[in-house]
């Protein structure tokens, strides 16, 4: 495929002329539902093996065959103009295939039309999607998000009108949280939210900024949900609510008005994304409605944003393995130097790159990063389903607090590292990898929102150390550390992998003793929170992929006990693990010294002294 | 300047309406000169301090005002058409005011019509003119490259011909090495050349990809090094020679030829650094000379190479600089949150930014990275002029050989570093630096290259643990790391900053026993020099600007006990360099581990084994 490479013709030189691959990675999902979580175990009896299996290979099918091709094409962007947008060639019809084959409803609740699948199955089609085709993917995405918002939280008459039309797809959703003078601290949001004088409905005012598809025509509507303030609201994120603000007002007969509700007035230009119109919205008097209860707009928007967040972490997996799946045949083909223990190829001019240890450092940086990536995400999502599913209270509790710190950490950590192996990917192609028509850097510039939006990392790792786990004094840390503690200690019989086992047994120790650390500081220095939050959530981070890397570890050993037909898949899982503890896992010592620094080496300098050097 | 931040009105929403902002790091670079590496000291009497330090101010006036209006727009990037190639608008007057100034023959050779500054005065101009407008900056640096190339190698005749033009900026030059199927890997380029009857003359044919700046409009001629082979050359790099190759043919009476004798057949579409053409360069029975000897030709394109890597160096310090000096002004005016020890500016309905310890761990990282980068690129370039002005062969010797270790630690840890800090600087900005009206994703884009030409960070990494300190069996790291310990020797009186002197002390000895390691290791294993390299050079790239830091350190408090005007300035140094020693330097921790990890973790993959996942 890459055989070839770019033989020069000048004409063609410009163009890109070099299509990507993407093949869903099934059987490193079935590998890890079968034998790593046991996900069979715990599903519904709706949801058998051979149905969730089938649905897998379908969604790999479309993954593949219809979201994957047009990626490239969505770096060409969307054009604004006042009276439409226009979205990438093909989109539109990726959606209509989307949901002609029912997709949108896979998770949602069957009082709604929904299929009522398990979370655990639709991160799998997440997952497939992110990496085909992440931007596209933003579109349902949201849809989702708005439609677990109002399934959780809206008023029966709402959750009637709209619910239907969302899980069908005949109609998407959004969320309008951010505005130009308000991101991350939302309780300086401006939109107001007036009364109207049938008791029922409310006037939205506002601007929002930042809406990922916040216009298209590939619906028939939109639904905006929208943060505002009620008259005479308290200050701050107390006085918030959340509205309902349809594109097209709904007439009693169900069919739709023509004049538009509200209007994006403009998109963003970006770094990435682009096939995702970031659009700038503007509410006047907008007729909207409450969705739950008045001032209870940040909880109720956090349904949204959760389901985001993980998604979030997901896209980040998704770029990586993209990423890796782009990478690797280059470095089989590309033909460059010698390997260090003498000529492979000796009737080539030289040998394929992937001789070179260092590429092969970089290409296992993206493997060992994405198979455990993957694991973590199907791990946290059966926790998400397990929770919902819980009949005890304890059980739930427990399971809920593992939810609740493994939420920021996938967000973050898999964000903040699948954008430094998706550089290692551009890096496989050397100065190729700059160049456009590769696909490479399309993947780093997608990949570098995922950081920023659904809150930044430094906004996920004060909610890590702080809410998560300040605010239960470190109960819902010591549970999760414990069962990892736990694992080690059942598995200390594996030999084979005992270095890793007590690698990671000793780092879930420290990891407690570092949240201590800092709760016993915060008593005294309130600083010290955001001091080490950032540095903390990379430690958990490289920690719980080191924990997925051992059951992982446990499992192949297992499989390969038992003689089975593919021994070298279960192999290169525990080679790869190999790499990920004498190679990544080390960045712990980095991260655990810089929690523990000092916190003045931050708050010492005055404001206007970071400014003397001109 | 950023008080209003984006107030929408929507009609200029998708427009680029926000200017960045540079002002040179004048005062920075004084101290540095006169009071950490005292400079004056060593410059010959043709550069006394009055002179410098006005010529510095003007390159600072330069870059300002001419250099950085335009950084913006070449985002705009070139368009290519058969006829000619149209860089961003301005960038063509900007080289026109450059050549006026006389800034092309700074540092060049006054034989040839160079004003023979000192290589660290023009550093200077170079770190400047990186930070104001990197990408635009591209097109004076290969001439630069060129002029070292041929004052270096050329024969005389070719000395004659092609330097007084390039010295005064009327030609410029490029360097012309990669093929398609040769990048890292020169020795397997097909370029030929076939000597002319006329015994002094070749034809050159082949084609070159990723030629910066090949071609333009603003000069009058470009002048081509190019990698070719001549018949029955030797395989491999030992059979490559190099020539130059004129866009016009120069006939006899000086004047040039209107039939173009080479061409530039398409452009690349890129990632970033848009506004510098990436051109394909067709050689078809091109008239070219041979620069200096056949076959040695690798030797003498080195003089072109090193000057370039410690260029690129400079570069990722620019991008670093650009992108704190933006972060600043958003960080302290842009309001969300309060501070964790209670609100500062009550009256506002949030506190600014900068009052977040992350934010400031942000900056901080920004800013010590930029500072010690800056001082580690001086030390660099005053160490390769006192190579140039050595008497003494010893001295001239243990010069040359720190020049050697620096070299790769220039290009690719401050490569890598800046692509890293710059990323930081968009996460100040949170969801704004991802939009491009900031300018903050465009420095990442455009920082992204350095990582990549002028020999990747492998190859840099390779450089230095093979031919920098393997070659000559660590002779010249112990002598630099024992130069290190003197320093920190030599300072245990100052308690002050006691802890870090002793940090360093403890590193440099370290690294000795690193490099050790893997050279012990290397005589049964050759791997490991690759399976280390990497690592090795990003702990030695931590460790080198710790000693810079330390270095700033030392000349602070000498300044501080002598009660200067300015206190605060010499104080900020001593708190950055408390961040540094507490924040980053720990990353050796990391470093130092995976410097020591077995080869087989990266080696004992089959290589079909990486694809079992789909």
């Amino acid at each position: 495929m890459y055989s070839t490479l770019r033989n020069v013709t000048p004409k063609a030189m410009t163009v890109a002329s070099r299509s990507m691959t993407f093949k869903a990675p099934v059987r490193d999902v079935k590998f890890i539902f079968d034998e790593v979580l046991n996900v069979y175990k715990f599903f519904p009896e709706s949801a058998p093996q051979d149905v969730v299996e089938m649905v897998i290979k379908e969604m790999a099918k479309f993954s593949e065959n219809t979201l994957h091709p047009i990626y490239q094409v969505g770096d060409d962007g969307c054009k604004w103009s006042a009276e439409r947008i226009d979205t990438p060639k093909g989109w539109k019809d990726a959606y209509k295939a989307y949901v002609d084959g029912g997709w949108p409803s896979l998770p949602a609740d069957p009082n709604f039309g929904g299929q009522g699948f398990p979370l655990t199955v639709d991160a799998v089609k997440t997952e497939f999607c992110a990496a085909a085709n992440w931007t596209w993917y933003m579109y349902p995405m949201l849809s989702h998000g708005a439609m677990e918002c109002l399934t959780e939280h809206a008023v029966p008459d709402l959750k009637k009108t709209f619910l239907p039309k969302l899980v069908s797809g005949e109609w998407t959703g959004t969320m309008c949280l951010t505005e130009p003078q308000a991101g991350s601290d939302l309780g300086i949001v401006k939109s107001t939210a007036k009364p109207n004088p049938d008791g029922k409905s409310y006037k939205i005012s506002g601007t929002k900024i930042f809406i990922s598809c916040g216009d298209h025509d590939w619906a028939t509507n939109i639904v905006h949900l929208v943060l505002a303030k009620l008259p005479n609201a308290p200050g701050g994120t107390k006085g918030i609510s959340l509205f309902v603000v349809p594109k097209y007002k709904i007439k009693a007969d169900g069919s739709l008005e023509t004049k538009a509700n509200c209007a994006c007035v403009g998109i963003e230009h970006k770094m990435g994304i682009k096939g995702s119109a970031t659009c700038v919205m503007s509410f006047e008097d907008s007729e909207g409605y409450l969705v739950g209860k008045p001032h209870n707009g940040m909880k109720e928007m956090f349904a949204f944003m959760n389901a985001a967040r993980l998604t979030v972490g997901t896209q980040g997996l998704g770029h990586a393995e993209l990423s890796y799946q782009n990478a690797l045949p280059y470095a089989r083909e590309r033909l460059s130097g010698r390997a260090p223990t003498g000529a492979v190829c000796k009737d080539k001019v030289a040998d394929p790159i992937i001789v070179h240890p260092d590429i092969r450092r970089l290409l296992l940086k993206l493997k060992s990063f994405t198979e455990a990536g993957r694991c973590l995400v199907y791990h946290t999502a059966l926790v998400e389903d397990r929770v919902r599913w819980a009949k005890d209270e304890k059980e739930k509790h427990k399971l809920e607090g593992e939810l609740g710190l493994l939420t920021p950490i996938i967000k973050a950590f898999l964000s903040e590292t699948s954008f430094e192996v998706c550089n290692d990917g551009i890096q496989v192609y050397g100065g190729h990898g700059y160049i456009k028509e590769w696909g490479m850097e399309q993947i780093v510039r997608d990949c570098r929102i995922s950081m920023l939006y659904e809150g930044t990392t430094g906004i996920q790792s004060m909610d890590l150390i702080g809410r998560k786990i300040l605010m239960n004094k470190g109960k819902d840390l010591v549970t999760f550390a414990g069962s990892i503690v736990a694992f080690c200690l059942q598995n200390m019989t594996q030999v084979q992998i005992l270095p890793h086992i007590l690698q990671i047994q000793k780092l879930a120790t420290e990891w407690i003793e570092l949240a201590g650390g800092v709760m016993m500081t915060a008593q005294k220095d309130p600083s010290v929170l955001q001091s080490a939050s950032v540095d903390f959530l990379h430690y958990s981070g490289y920690l719980v992929l080191g924990y997925m890397w051992l059951r992982m570890e446990v499992a192949a050993l297992k499989a390969l006990a038992a003689k089975p037909s593919d021994p070298e898949f279960y192999q290169a899982k525990l080679q790869t693990a190999d790499f990920y503890f004498a190679r990544m896992l080390p960045k712990t010592k980095f991260y655990a010294a810089t929690v523990r620094a000092p916190t003045k080496v931050l708050t010492q300098m005055k404001e206007d002294h970071f400014n003397l050097r001109s």
